[in-house]
């Protein structure tokens, strides 16, 4: 079942060497989120051929431009294809002032309702739950209200081992078996213990978004353990001061937090108009942090079962 | 001296076929012009490597989103980067209300000054005026408020016939005879008459920027003998009622208003994302009118003095 990042945009504020404003693609399960939607998101979705009418939610970190100026031009986009389906976007309180002025001036009503939801500075909250999964938002400490995302899968069902399966049980029996029930007589008694026709469930995989941020010690506890932590790197350490006066980070506080929480992989973005080269980046982080990634645009990061 | 229209975005209203919404960025005499601003104007502007800090004067036809949503952009980076000078940003109204609710919401207080100016609807206005040239407005009949603009170089001064000058004259009898004066002596007789020393002026260019608009004869007075037509060509024929029904032109319109107003040529853009192959729209123009070239993006089209 897919888990998957692909990466639209990677640059920071100012876009340089061809690299877009922050912009990510989400899938899990067959379900498509967009989180962050810098300018020209739309173009990059097209280059990469992804279906964006499948796009129900909209994660925006903060209104920073850099973060969200893509998403008129995707609404425009999606009504203009006539898209019917409702769209969610959750921001922090403006982007529907903003979003409303834009659409009264072009005098355009799209053809599908779009529901804003507000996130609240400085909380943990689950904005976003179905069966398969919730989205927690991560509080971040930058220069305006800020949050970062967690994507959590939900604990799976069991798996059914086939090898050890009898003839002949009613489909109820098996759908039982993968919610952890026994099979059991008429009478009630145990025919067969669900751990002898069962495997473990899958894994529940995670995915935390963190930009832009100072680095913060506070974010390792709800990072703890996730298999990919993407972690803005704006500056390499030369320019640690740079980065605590903007409310960034560089790429070895990234690596910090990456282990301190002991994530599986690491990927870094963000990245400053001031690096042609990204190469220094990497390497900053993983003398830190092994196993890290560049957030490359059009690279698609997964997260196996 | 330089009289430059250089194509940054050449789409309709979806950008499609890599082709980005509308932007063009005019240089006339080393001012810097842009004229509309789609969504990722600034990165075309950054490819082709185009000192963008040069602009002073931003035009934009109307509200539509694939004519203005790269101005946000364009404007966090020139503040990011520290430009200091005014920037002119003429539109209809409500652009003003958008920019401030972006920068309110970000707490981005530009380091340069950004002044409004108005467009009216309806009007053939001079909206910009230096000594080199004027840009006025071009009413066009679209679904919301919007204009065109035609940028006009003022006359230009006699040039010296050097084969003819006399030695020995002074600065100031040079500048009288660019200025059409006669070269006298003290007692205000004729030495030298200005045209056995000069040649005629150098031609007058000039250019009009017509998108958005529905087919209009009534353009025609407005356009006539210029230099160069921009004029948006959404679609072919075929889809003629199409056009109508959404306010834009056919290729063969365009170049009927070109032919009508007997310009010297015809640039045709705005294409509709249903167009990959744009060879029939230029071939459907070229049936009315020879001299027709298609804004291909990157492509500079220079008005020759």
């Amino acid at each position: 079942m897919s888990f998957k990042i692909t990466i639209l945009g990677s640059s920071g504020a100012v876009p340089a060497y061809g690299r877009h404003p922050t912009a990510q693609l989400v899938e899990i399960q067959n379900r498509y989120f967009l989180v962050d939607c810098g300018e020209a998101a739309q173009m990059q979705l097209m280059r990469l051929q992804a279906n964006f009418h499948r796009i129900n939610h909209i994660f925006i970190s903060h209104l920073h431009g850099d973060h969200y100026l893509g998403l008129m031009g995707l609404i425009f986009t999606m009504h203009l294809q006539r898209r019917i389906n409702e769209l969610h976007i959750y921001s922090h309180r403006g982007l529907d002032e903003i979003i409303t002025a834009h659409l009264r001036y072009s005098r355009s009503a799209p053809n599908f309702r779009i529901v804003f939801h507000h996130l609240e500075k400085g909380l943990k909250q689950i904005i976003y739950e179905d069966d398969a999964l919730t989205v927690e938002t991560i509080p971040l400490s930058h220069k305006i209200r800020c949050s970062g995302f967690l994507f959590k899968e939900k604990t799976k069902p069991r798996r059914i081992d086939k090898s050890k399966l009898p003839q002949g049980l009613l489909i109820q029996q098996v759908a039982g078996l993968k919610n952890g029930h026994d099979i059991r007589d008429e009478s009630g008694a145990i025919l067969y213990s669900n751990e002898s026709l069962t495997l473990p469930p899958r894994k529940s995989r995670s995915y935390a978004y963190c930009s832009d941020t100072i680095f913060d010690e506070g974010l390792v506890d709800q990072l703890r353990s996730i298999d990919l932590l993407y972690h803005e790197a704006t500056f390499l350490t030369d320019e640690e001061s740079k980065a605590k006066d903007t409310k960034h980070s560089t790429a070895k506080q990234a690596a910090q937090i990456a282990r301190l929480a002991a994530v599986d992989r690491l990927l870094l973005g963000h990245f400053s108009a001031r690096y042609k080269d990204l190469a220094p980046i990497l390497e900053e982080a993983k003398s830190i942090f092994h196993n890290t990634e560049l957030a490359i645009e059009g690279e698609e990061f997964v997260i196996q079962d």
